[in-house]
């Protein structure tokens, strides 16, 4: 019998997705899935849900729900992590702050640090605090479980738990799947096509690209010279996040060799974020998701999602079959637990420690790529090169970024946090920096951040 | 019978302290020196008071002058480079070009691209290229001669070398002599004191400090901790460039863990270049050399100087020697060619290929260590480690935009040339970029550069 844990179950449209891709997988039949969350509330929510629709579907599952997360981890085979401490809300009272002190937001994780903007490149603190004391007690609990992080920031996340703990980690990203999206802009069957992508979390790369004996790049590049103008003029965007064949990606293509995929077309460099004008130059009518526009598009979006599953708690079995038809999600994680517990060798997309499976990259550093996932566990595929171009001007920039961050964070060294602000290329002074750092770290939430770094 | 040649021989304080030097250096009596460059005025001032010196000091020295750079080759054991191609003018055009469009004077050696700012970064492009074709004819003229290269960009030009060409190649930069000035400072003799210092050119470190069993190091942070305050507070500053225990220097020994040593000091970060004031506070009065102030009192100090020496051109050989009065300068390059020449293996610091000198970065790379210099070549010694936070913090930075520099040379590829502008802090709009970058191409001077780059 498998355990498989969800910390942060309150995350709603999460959990069901999983549970619902549990009840669709026979090979998963009699698992227990423990419902974890600090938030008693939500979480009752979420369990009752889960179960009613679980018993409507005929599903053999044990659903359990805890607040205590010790309880929740012991003898656990599976751990999924979703938590983002704080949650949106501070995150944006941090980036307000930021932006009060000239911080203009923007994605520059290749130049940067992480993913969107201060707010989480300092509450990142939070989150790396929180992955090393899951770890520690996954270590004593269940200490052969894969955690399966879906959490932010993964690549930091992953390269500092593959560092510093015993435990097997896994980090699992959708957006690799924007692939998809650019082989159907250009006509193709994605089942067709064979891909592989590369590189860091948000910074990955289409590596192989193929239609039988057809490089599918050829036909991108055709489709860039003769179709590119009239897409970027008439296309309507489906969101702030559809930028699969923005502008920037085909920009970025162009000067790194490789095509973008997922959240990469977002941090190409600062380029693309002077302003919002330029934003929208690159990332199409909302200016992507790290505009003013775009992003308050996505936490919207967010909040409704969220307030539309809570209000269907009541529902009864039946109702919640057709709030959630019965048909597997595209995410990848109750699909992945299945390889591994019934050894099937599927292909997955995850973060996990390069070893040497991507040369030219440090061995304890993880890299998204594509593995095989059996009982054994993750093996890595053979790799196709990365153009040095890219691996110098994307990968190592974004990589030095990594390891400041994680000095600053395992020395609680505040003098380093500083130091990432002065090679913020929006820090024009002293004081700015100094000011910004004193009224993050004063804020009501920030404390204990506070205190380690004091 | 040893030949040094000097290319670049009009540069009159240089060459006529290697004809000094060589005049004091028994061991290289009957070599012969050949002074080449293409100002033909200079050259023979340079010439004529190269030979009355000699004569004057009784030395046994062959001096020949020509401006055919082939025939200065032909047969040499040692060349000598000096070249500034376009000199200090050009130079100061092209940075006047820059601050007109935003790109305000500084140095952020690691964080960008070379040792001051657009006036080399860009005008780098004639340094490489005169580098190559150099060691084109040195390949085809005196395949065994040793390159010692004095001109900048040293990083860069040596690292390309070391690449593309078969040629030795070794660089030498007097900056590593600012640990004497420390040692100074600290009331010891640096004569009694064990020093070692590694990096790239211009961002070297301390490795090691030792007085007998005495760590310097701990001589220095007392030295911080109870006299700093008082030295910048009371310190007369000798010029722009005494900035070897500046605030600045200091602050990179806090946050770096070695002290840094000669222009390293000049290019910590852009956080003591925001404006003069700034670098005022970090570097003294002057504002360091890349301050306007400090930049325009090293181009007079060049002028005066350079006028000064072409005034005695006239001289007779007793006048040359109260001139230029005869003992040993403080540069190391006739010292070397005696120490390969008579294998006395002394020590240098050098720019080397690293091999495997420096631990934790790649082999074909130029690095700046002590080397023993014996007949069978420069043999690095066992360098001391270097702290993780300086090589990823200062090391790695510095190396990825050698890269994009290079790379963007090699190619001829102008979209580079914009990429490594839109890295640049300075960079606040997609317009300021392409217009700074088409006004330097246009410049007269650039001609060749814009057809490079087209």
């Amino acid at each position: 019998m498998t355990k498989i844990t969800l910390v942060g179950a309150g995350s709603a449209a999460f959990s069901m997705n999983v549970v619902k891709d549990l009840c669709l997988t026979k090979g998963l039949a009699g698992s227990e899935i423990a419902l974890m969350d600090l938030d008693n509330e939500r979480l009752d929510a979420v369990y009752s849900m889960a179960k009613s629709y679980s018993v409507a579907m005929g599903a053999n599952l044990r659903i359990s729900k805890t607040q205590d997360r010790r309880d929740a981890l012991m003898d656990s085979d599976f751990v999924i992590d979703t938590v983002l401490v704080g949650g949106h809300e501070q995150q944006e009272i941090v980036r307000s702050v930021g932006e009060k002190h000239g911080y203009y937001r923007g994605v520059e994780a290749v130049e940067f640090n992480m993913i969107q903007d201060y707010s989480t490149t300092f509450q990142g603190y939070y989150q790396l605090k929180f992955f090393m004391e899951l770890a520690t007690e996954m270590e004593e609990l269940c200490p052969d479980a894969l955690l399966i992080d879906v959490a932010n920031p993964e690549f930091e996340a992953g390269t500092l738990l593959a560092r510093e703990k015993k435990i097997k980690v896994a980090s699992y990203c959708h957006g690799y799947l924007g692939w998809i999206e650019v082989a159907k802009a250009l006509g193709l069957d994605p089942e067709e096509v064979d891909f592989q992508v590369a590189g860091f979390n948000h910074n990955i790369f289409l590596t192989r690209f193929q239609l039988g004996d057809v490089d599918v790049y050829d036909l991108l590049d055709e489709w860039i010279e003769n179709k590119s103008q009239d897409y970027w003029s008439n296309y309507k965007q489906k969101n702030e996040f559809d930028i699969h064949l923005s502008r920037a990606a085909v920009d970025m293509h162009k000067l790194y060799g490789l095509f973008p995929i997922g959240d990469t077309v977002r941090s190409g460099s600062w380029k693309y974020h002077y302003d919002l004008k330029t934003k929208q130059y690159w990332y199409g009518e909302f200016g992507g998701p790290d505009s003013e526009i775009g992003w308050a598009r996505y936490l919207n979006t967010v909040k409704e999602r969220t307030e539309k599953i809570f209000a269907l708690a009541g529902h009864s079995g039946s109702e919640l079959l057709s709030d959630f038809p019965p048909v597997k999600s595209r995410e990848q994680i109750v699909p992945l637990i299945d390889s591994i517990v019934n050894d099937r060798g599927e292909r997955f997309v995850l973060g996990v420690r390069n070893d040497s499976a991507v040369a030219g990259l440090p061995s304890d550093v993880v890299v998204e790529i594509p593995v095989q996932a059996n009982q054994k566990g993750l093996s890595p595929e053979k790799i196709e090169p990365i153009p040095e171009r890219l691996t110098r001007m994307v990968l190592f920039p974004r990589l030095v970024r990594l390891e400041m961050a994680l000095e600053a964070f395992l020395k609680g060294d505040r003098s380093l946090l500083l130091e990432i602000l002065y090679r913020d290329r929006r820090t024009v002074s002293d004081v700015q920096a100094r000011q910004v750092l004193d009224e993050i770290l004063t804020l009501p939430f920030n404390e204990q951040m506070r205190k380690h770094y004091s």
